[in-house]
């Protein structure tokens, strides 16, 4: 306990601001505290890194995250949506390289109004932290990491032990409520599996990516952008892709998904710089003369994993989980930051009940973990499809129809039928929800193609019976 | 590195013995120190617990286990087939015990002479444990936790940290092999899990077990047993039950399986030694005569839960996991102690196959691993499924019709069908097969019925044509 911070809290004493400590300044714990502070709580934020404002970059994983219908409804409550907003850049559909051939773009909705928005990851944590920073019951302190929690601290509270590594220094946290917002490799959550009956998976992708660059050009149609700015450009390969997302520089990040072992694409097999540009020249030859330091990024840039959290419950005594903490996904639904997002508004939301209606925080903890697993679960399962979607099947021209006929449906019947993406990216239907009304859309699309090829087969009977005289 | 050891072994220099480090003295580190030291290792086993010897009484989970073919062949091989089974009592087939009437029995197989084997946890492991500290090239120590594994000491040995939480006493041990035989919540395997792309899921029940007794009795037709002694006792009950093996001293163990949480039969709701009784005379009556100490028993003795755990790899350098470590299940199909002495010959086989063609270690766990993770993952899945075979469909008249088809198919053709019970307890093909011609069975039966029915109804309709006349 720091010396200046007050006494255990009082539990419900509404003259005693309730404490919260959130452990993790990143996305989720930053909008956390700024939805909590302006609710009354006292906040207190406890990261591991550095201070990312110093040199204004925050560190973490890839450069660009796609904010879409709900992380910007969450960032309106907050009143960031501007500020955010101002440098995002919109991305209306997906621009489809083959191998050979020119590039297709496949809108991601019927309604050419909405679109995903490539933002800097970096950017957006900095504006979440100086938007928490900025309230005054908000401390937030760097270069601690979480070494242990007593969940029972007692029955109103818990305690987190916090040490810098650096100095060696130790202290405690003591709150009615702490919040693990510490990312995929969560130290709350890695206490909570030592705790009883705690159902926990962690399941890794075959898949690494590493991060390439397209930088501004000084001329051509979308100079400074070397490609169309407003898409996502995805080259897909069957097994692998590479993506590319605008920056509002001009230039574009590119990821590679490449399988970590095996032949072909894989990092195992493709390891220099020299490698990597004979590779590419042959999988992806028309972003090579788009990317004159590929062998150089290629050498020098780290590959990086991506693992699926699944865990059970969030919530022990006091002590909860939101973000990746609580359910790491794999990025190919643009959905993690978004998802992430929901978290903070169904816990500000389930707490601020309790507390109207003066039931425990206990139970604003069970409401927010009932309502939030089945949908992190189902927006898990959906991320993993979807790479499947964006390497392989963009790739198809059996897709480009099925999308034709899924945007045709939403024209004739828009509140009926919802494609998943536009209920995934372009609302804020719960993922568990939009997950089962994919799999009835599914359903639809067959009995259409099944009404469609038999009518096809009797207009040609049909013309057959005619044509040979059978009928007159 | 104790100073009376030998220094770093060499990797392949026979005339050095390689060195093994067991971490655990449980049913499968004992048994495979047994193996390895025959083969010409040089073993050192470390175990968390006492020495079990002192008191002979090794402390662990349940007080029986049911050992079947393939626990039976790996006691064989380690020539303790005989020691070990003198003290078993048989069990042919299940006594099911409905609310009112008669305790019905159903035979495990068509072939009456199979039947898988009572046998005590702890007298099994004393056993093993005996048989490995009487190789002269074994070494035991106890009180002793893993605190830290070195998986990457070099690239052909590897390093554990133990401290001796009475004492304090820390110390390392390098070994060219270190297997993590430690259990469900093995240590080995938690360093495991913090090492990049590793795959790990552990599922808890909803249900726990708390173990209760019936002692042997004066007279009675099976005196000094109180029931039917070779026979598994089931009292299926739906969502729960409650299980009895028989002990040689004539007494019974018995496990209640019940919900942790909700109403009816659960441990939350039936608390007191009172309620108890109250709630088994009626959900269990014909036992509770048999269990003079019921309100005690059940007040005094533990709740405990249960596992599901799947990890992949289980192998990083030269540390691989055997046994629960590996793949804790759940112990409905009398297959764990089983399932882990299966992998004890496989890693033995795959080792001894490796040294004499010459190839390395690391090829060895390679080939240990490729051949067990998916059939612990097949007897995982089966034993889950069991526990609703086992609590629900025993006590279902349906369910004694499918046994009867079952053993009628595997009379007509013995080597075409075999029940996946026989193919499980009483044979030693891969679980990763049996639980794939279980599910082709599965198919079998519904056409056998399809049939039957066909011609049932066929019968039906002739017979009506011929009452009514319609035909003479």
């Amino acid at each position: 306990m720091r010396p200046n911070m007050p006494g255990p809290a009082q539990t419900a004493a509404p003259s005693t601001p309730r404490r919260v400590l959130i452990v993790g300044a990143g996305l989720a714990g930053s909008l956390l505290a700024v939805y909590l502070a302006r609710a009354g709580w006292k906040v207190e934020i406890v990261e591991r890194r550095a201070d990312p404002r110093a040199r204004r970059f925050a560190a973490g994983r890839s450069i660009n995250l796609a904010i879409s219908a709900r992380g910007i409804k969450a960032l309106r409550r907050a009143g960031l949506e501007d500020a955010v907003m101002k440098d995002a850049i919109r991305m209306g559909g997906r621009m489809v390289h083959p191998v050979e051939g020119a590039a297709g773009y496949q809108p991601y909705s019927a309604d050419p109004t909405r679109a995903i928005n490539s933002v800097s990851r970096s950017a957006l944590n900095l504006a979440l932290l100086d938007a928490a920073a900025a309230e005054p019951n908000v401390t937030v302190s760097f270069d601690e990491r979480c070494a242990g929690v007593d969940f029972a601290r007692d029955a109103a509270s818990a305690e987190v032990a916090f040490v810098n590594d650096a100095t060696g220094a130790t202290r405690t946290v003591r709150a009615d409520l702490v919040v693990g917002a510490d990312g995929a490799y969560s130290a709350v959550r890695g206490a909570l599996q030592r705790t009883e009956r705690f159902d926990y998976a962690q399941e890794f992708l075959g898949h690494g990516y590493k991060e390439l660059h397209i930088p501004p050009v000084a001329s051509g149609p979308h100079a400074p952008f070397a490609m169309e700015p407003n898409a996502l450009h995805i080259w897909p390969r069957g097994e692998s892709m590479m993506i590319a997302l605008p920056n509002p520089d001009g230039s574009f990040t590119c990821t590679l998904f490449w399988r970590h072992d095996g032949a072909g694409s894989s990092f195992a097999s493709v390891k220099t710089g020299a490698d990597a540009l004979a590779h590419f020249s042959a999988v992806y030859p028309d972003a090579v003369p788009l990317m004159p330091t590929l062998a150089d990024d290629f050498a020098k840039n780290p590959v990086g994993v991506m693992v699926t959290v699944r865990c059970s419950p969030w919530t022990r005594g006091r002590v909860t989980l939101i973000g990746d903490a609580a359910h790491a996904i794999v990025p190919f639904y643009g959905q993690g930051a978004n998802a992430s997002f929901e978290d903070c508004e169904a816990l500000a939301d389930a707490l601020a009940d309790a507390i109207a209606s003066n039931r425990s925080i206990d139970d604003a903890l069970r409401a927010y973990e009932a309502a939030r697993i089945a949908n992190a679960n189902a927006i898990a399962d959906m991320a993993l499809r979807n790479f499947i979607e964006m390497r392989d099947l963009t790739g198809r021209t059996s897709f480009k129809w099925r999308k034709k006929i899924e945007h045709a449906l939403h024209r004739v019947m828009p509140a009926t039928f919802v494609p998943l993406y536009d209920l995934v990216s372009f609302s804020t239907v719960p993922y568990s929800e939009a997950k089962a009304r994919g799999a009835a859309n599914d359903r639809a699309v067959r009995t259409v193609v099944g009404v469609a090829v038999s009518l096809a087969v009797a207009a040609v009977a049909a013309a057959i019976l005619v044509a040979t005289g059978a009928v007159p």
